[in-house]
């Protein structure tokens, strides 16, 4: 799994301070997650191909989430783009998106796939054989859905000296991967142990923004290998995340600690604050490893 | 009359190639026409104040002309506005920015007035004491208004020295400036012409895009200090202009020439030129003077 932030600033776009969204690639996958004002131009920066992109998550619908969507939805067709597009986001965006694109007497040339969602609890929303995309119902001033990525346990690998030192055949590998014993051509039985090792271990990404401090979520995210939290304000302003309903910093951590998660991401920054360091120096004494979201920046989960 | 160019290229944002929007500064008022996505950021990037803004003319719903209007109402709220909003355009801008504050639960600490158009002939959409603005209608895939900004005719000029030479008192001043003869004190009748000059000569702006070739604008546009034009394609690509009902440099400069415009200003560029110069090359044998519009460039008319 590879994490690009392509913005990660609260509230409206500036030049150097992009609003919500970044890029998912998992298991041959480049998922979007949110979409603000200017993110085609963000995907542009980073030399991203737009035709890698076939599913978009919309967190709410708020504008630093979503105002670059029908731009970019627009751009698809001007690229002449043919494979289908699937928007997973609150009810409402199916109009919302519709409505220009009728207005500007346009369509689009591609198959455009709307899954609203209004469900308040925690749901599957994406399946396929290696991976899951599950929603993480978040507590915020409209309708709010973090997301967490999942990959699903692999097949168990199989041991190359072992293959070798048994003479195992190769039509005996499938049954191996697939975690049960074989019976080799001397007649002897083979514990499926005796030649393969645990499969790769799963990784977990969780994306929570926009939200006020909500222990629901724990359960959730636990033991994730990245939570991305946003921290819109420092404790200085605890009251004003309180009526806006969004974290601070130190909230954040503290979710974190309670989730056991492996690694903090923290963004959604308002842009009072001249030094974003002040939120490490906040959420470090709560809980480490931290880290705080760049425009551009890259991560290897 | 100050018009600076936010953005000038059709379709869809790059990172240095802004689709359209220009701010145009016309007595103390700073009307801002068409607002494609990113607008916000390229109002912050040339230092214009966001609270001058009172006017917003929009062409029409192609969202290379106003994806960024959304965002920008949004912002005026987060910046505290108080100042009334107008908002110039097509029959269903209202129902798109309502839309979306409604489904994010927010709206605007200010008043928003939209003014939706839908006349097929030119009309006067805003007026006061020493300018106004009409619409150009124009043709192209959907309902489309250009603008012409025009200065009203102000009051003759007083010629210091023959207020001196006759000893004219203050109490004549404004009936000299509108244009009235007087009665000096000795008795003496004197003509409004031996102690003024014309009032200073009215400037005009249009703003024309997206349209075909449409001659039916010549009368509207006649004589202007300044015309922008929509160039979309070259020569090599005029049955692509046709079908898509845009124009040619060699056409903007066409109409040009018809309207007897003191200067053409072309834009809308097609990202598939490298070079832009080739358009210049397209329209000066038909036109002079004409110059290409660029992202930030200033021009005084």
């Amino acid at each position: 799994m590879k994490l690009t932030i392509l913005g990660c600033h609260s509230a409206t776009p500036l030049k150097n301070a992009h609003t919500t969204s970044q890029v998912l690639e998992i298991k041959g996958h480049l998922f979007l997650i949110d979409c603000g004002e200017g993110t085609q131009i963000q995907l542009r920066n980073r030399g991203i191909k737009f035709s890698r992109i076939k599913h978009i998550f919309i967190s709410h619908l708020h504008g630093d989430h979503f105002y670059g969507l029908v731009g970019l939805v627009s751009t698809f067709r001007l690229l002449g783009r043919t494979a289908d597009l699937h928007v997973y986001g609150p009810k409402g965006i199916k109009e919302i998106i519709s409505l220009q694109l009728k207005l500007a007497n346009s369509w689009t040339n591609y198959k455009l796939f709307f899954h609203e969602l209004d469900n308040k609890s925690s749901e599957v929303i994406f399946e396929e054989d290696s991976l899951l995309v599950k929603t993480i119902p978040l507590d915020h001033r409209v309708y709010t859905n973090g997301f967490l990525f999942e990959e699903k346990t692999g097949l168990r690998r199989l041991i190359k000296e072992k293959i070798d030192e048994y003479n195992i055949q190769q039509h005996h590998f499938q049954n191996l991967k697939l975690g049960k014993d074989i019976q080799l051509e001397g007649g002897q039985l083979l514990k499926n142990e005796a030649a393969t090792s645990d499969p790769h271990p799963i990784k977990k990404y969780a994306f929570c923004s926009d939200t006020s401090y909500n222990e629901a979520i724990v359960p959730l995210i636990n033991e994730v290998d990245l939570l991305y939290h946003e921290a819109t304000f420092l404790e200085a302003h605890q009251n004003l995340a309180k009526t806006t309903k969004h974290s601070t910093a130190a909230e954040a951590a503290q979710i974190a600690k309670k989730a056991k998660v492996k690694h903090l991401l923290l963004g959604h920054f308002s842009s009072r604050y001249a030094d974003k360091q002040d939120f490490l120096k906040e959420a470090c004494p709560i809980y480490e490893p931290v880290s705080l979201a760049e425009d551009g920046k890259e991560m290897n989960i």
